[in-house]
């Protein structure tokens, strides 16, 4: 099934492999009347770029955005807009090795059995690669929203065992260190941490946390389209998340109902405010008017160095060592990823929710 | 936005409000040829009744379901099978004070927001009523499952702080105490819980684990149309589930990848398997053969009869202490909802896939 | 697959067959804030109600709705309208022979070579009672678009070899007659010519116009949801339709550019207006500001009482003879069901063009 | 809205400005397994390129298509085909004129009116040239159709007042002349017919037929997702076309049913046949097996050299002369956009009826 596009409204559409020509996305829907550059697209990609850290695979790629279609005179003019990055760093290495058995905690042996045979090179499609088109997309995505007073802070909470301290969160030094953990201390902890992995030819797993502000009351919708349920479906596809919460998420599972429901009452502007946020923003599935706040857990990168069991494409079993260095970590990279599917997400609700009320129909068509 | 309905091929559109006539589900793309009574979908209705358990709310409800349309001779026809199950006993609150004000964890506030007003009885809605039609199409759903020889076990793990024990586990016990945990310690512990917070006027949550078996390999799609993207979705659309995770999920964000990674092996009947399940199922976002595993988290259930602050509609701070019994947790009754959403979505990966290969596309037409 | 849902922001999904126990529609994306009763939708459903003309099957059904869900104190609430109709008439005829062969014309060969099997009473889902669900919807989204200054006129422009004249075109004139022709002297001699035909046990193809006043610039989207493209989609989804048009449709193939075109010109109000309407109210796939002009023609009743030559489930070529009255003409009461499904595809239309631009999206969130 | 993707399984999203830098498009849901080559896709992309015929504008382009994606060692990976062709010759015209007014007959106003203002170089979106992605997926649709033993015939039936005659017919001659018109005759005679036009600084209409061999029975869903309405919307949503029918279309409207109902038969080799096909090869929207026949009526190129009357940007009404040479008819180049979204529509309806019997899930999952 066509499983690449993304979006009812707001949508985007993406394409490519780690070792194919190009890779790219189609974003449809996105309103006529915004400013648009390569620049502002390229800020993004250039977070989610390999080599820009020690702790990043040290593949040399510039990852430069063209923009093809949909943007005349600085503006989007409500067609589609494609864009596409060329790869550049993909006739290096010999992947015949890896075309004949199964790496472990890879999709290598799932493609196979699905489609018959796999794009071998550097994981296909399910390739970190993959995530430029998002990131691409979210890009624009995180622009709409900007324009309508919302803003994205998206950042590492754990790295392994070292999480960060809720008496040093600094939104600012996210932006510092290249964990993009908003606190110092834990950072140079991970960064330790990290160093030995790399040499122990290990990886780490760790948790990536997004926290909207500015978002409108009254978006998602009852039932299966509630808003928490968009998120959640949107970071899943994130490859290599393996757990969603929001607020309190699996802490809520423990707590009682005195403790985990948030008081309302009378903020100083006189509107309705949550006093404490435990739900993390929204209530029955419609955002409240708190910032929304949620977190992924990425599992630790499966490409490790030392020696694996597995079995080849013969039926044998083996013992493998993957060549090349891998990112030690996969939830650094995957800060802006979290951002771009969660600003995705954002703008498919706001445009769906135009059509929540008659009163707003009538300020539109009347 | 239209939001009641779920799923790309085997579709579930639900109705119907808490206190509204009737509630109800539309289950179109059902495959022709399948064997259908009332009594299979009463059975899973069954298991989410109200009154059912000390720990269930005591509301009066039949839901004794009608199926009125796409049912012929006793089978499936290919078209829509309608579902509905009447409301009984709702005349007998009153509910004048409850739309007045804006109860602390639910939706009353956010609905205003969004809608400019609310059926403010009994949640609307919201209300885990809400979930009926869920259930009638997710037996369906099972019943295809079943036919293919997949099956479907859900079960709580945990309510507040006291979790089942690995040792003690025991798929068959989870039918036997009123709280679906399949270990009779945990069970036990749980119960004299519970009853402690009934009389504190509080209530507890809990986590739901579902496992499916004999699964083919090969669901889910890469990128955005991921099987667990799909249950992340599934899941966090039912009210009160706070978070979601595969497999290990959150664990895997502490882990390394040596011990994150499952390696691969050789099975007794010479087929490929998975030496341990960290993934819980999935690599890449398609099933991988091993059983499927995912949580929920369940936050308490947010009516509390002790007194607590919130504001009413003419923005004041007020107390208010909400009249009735409650269930004094969601989790136990939220188990056949998670195996009805886990069945609604693994239908539709199955029917998705059917056209994943050339080859597949020939057995079908020639 | 799932074909009982129509609308991607404002949907309905019909469900029922012509001799089950009822039939129905849920209606999702309904705006909340639209006052709506009963009466609003029964009063569509009896204009195509049986037995209301001597040339429409003598069936006896109320077709009295139901709301079951979404209103609440007299308003939609945004939350699905769940709507039922019960059959009454259903047990009379006897269909044991209707089971065993394939009525030419009719859907009987192809739902058994799709399916396996079929309801065979009445013609199951394939019946014209298929329709109830449609105009009930229907029904909800006129109301929406008589709020927002939309009116849809819908009549009858040919029965067989009579077609109306333009010289004597009046609208009022076709909720007069019963064949809802906007043309009395036209009306007169397509009864006769009916009358002529239901002697002879046969029946009469039709035409119907639909037009829409009042439509703002600006409705559809460029290349695949082109306004045009959704609504051929819409009138060609009904029984019986085998051919489309809009504005001069197929006469614009024989015509010229010059005599096609339409030009522009300043309006007495000072607007832009098109001085001719060739073009049937859109341009590019847009609603252009001129009234939307759509045509679609319809097949002659298949159930003919004549002698007819077919096939039964044995492979047998055999001879057979319809029994009951039937409708002799499907164009009239076709009116209603091509009027509501002109009105849901609108609707539709209308909340698609709400993110449209960035200046509206500003308009309803700042 | 996001209107630039068709199809709910096998999907394409296109792209593309007619004076940007490059159009595209991506498939999406391509069953793996397929052979494809660039090739295949360049020889449908020739026949609608540009300057390849006396009667098409004489605009240079290759039309050279890149595929970037989704292939691998030959073949389909069952991952996502993008695909793209540069524009080149799209610095040549001066559009300076055509920013200020609106042509007759084309979109500019109505890309004014929804969006703001509009990339009006050579018609932006809603050029012709929009049909180059249209026609890359038909291309990877049609070869999947061949593959299935299915197969297409489009061909021109009529240009302006010039038919083809059925004694004529010969689907050969349609491939030889570049009218695409199977009745060398007729081709002629219009050929004449468009030069006295060209002279009038005029234009042509004309319709296109299209007939689908090979098809399996069942195709098609009952109600919305019928197999006729997918193929209206499909061929509806080409610029341009203004009418569509099946089998005998609007001739039906004005038929009896005595003479419009297919006899059913036992063929030759003992199955199920229809005598005639009035029908068109659907019966209640489930393809019935004889050959599918559609039919559009395509407009006359509104492009026209002769003075014509209009409005400008600052609401002044004022006479225009469209520079340069185009088409003088769209029928022609048309045949193959036609062909290209039967093929589209097709493939996504054999997809979709691969779950509509258990049997079948059974043979594919068992």
């Amino acid at each position: 099934m066509a499983g690449s596009t993304y979006g009812n409204i707001f949508k985007i559409t993406t394409w490519g492999e780690s070792h194919g020509k190009a890779l790219g996305v189609v974003v449809d829907g996105c309103p006529a009347g915004l400013s648009l550059t390569e620049e502002d697209v390229q800020a993004y990609l250039n977070r989610r770029k390999p080599g820009a850290s020690r702790f990043a695979t040290p593949r040399k790629e510039d990852d430069a955005v063209e923009i093809l279609s949909g943007v005349f005179e600085g503006k989007t003019t409500g067609t589609p807009i494609s864009m596409m990055v060329r790869n550049k760093d993909h006739h290096s290495a010999d992947y015949s090795k890896i075309a004949s058995y199964y790496r472990p905690g890879h999709a290598d042996y799932t493609f196979d059995e699905k489609y018959g045979f796999r794009d071998y090179r550097g994981g296909g499609r399910s390739s970190g690669r993959e995530t430029i088109g998002r990131v691409a997309g979210g890009a624009i995505a995180a622009k709409i929203l900007k324009e309508l007073g919302i803003t994205i802070s998206t950042y590492v909470t754990s790295i392994g065992p070292i999480s960060i301290a809720q008496n040093r969160f600094d939104l600012n030094e996210a932006k510092n260190n290249e964990l993009n953990m908003p606190d110092k201390v834990a950072a140079q902890e991970a960064a330790a941490y990290l160093e030995s992995l790399i040499k122990e030819k290990n990886s780490a797993g760790g948790t990536v946390e997004c926290m909207v502000q500015g978002l409108p009351t009254g978006l998602g919708d009852p039932v299966f389209e509630k808003l928490d349920a968009g998120l959640a479906k949107a970071i899943f596809s994130i490859g290599a998340v393996k757990g969603f919460e929001i607020g309190d998420g699996f802490a809520a599972a423990h707590a009682t109902g005195a403790d985990n429901n948030d008081a309302f009452g009378i903020g100083a502007d006189g509107n309705v405010i949550k006093k404490t946020n435990h739900s993390g923003g929204t209530l029955g599935g419609i955002s409240d008017g708190s910032p929304l706040i949620l977190r992924a857990a990425f599992k630790p990168t499966p490409s490790i160095a030392s020696p694996q069991e597995t079995v080849n494409k013969n039926g044998e079993e083996i013992t493998i060592e993957i060549a090349g260095r891998h990112d030690p970590l996969i939830a650094a990279r995957g800060v802006v990823v979290v951002e771009a599917m969660t600003a995705l997400t954002l703008v498919d609700a706001l445009f769906a929710n135009a059509s929540a009320r008659m009163d707003t129909l009538k300020k539109i068509y009347e």
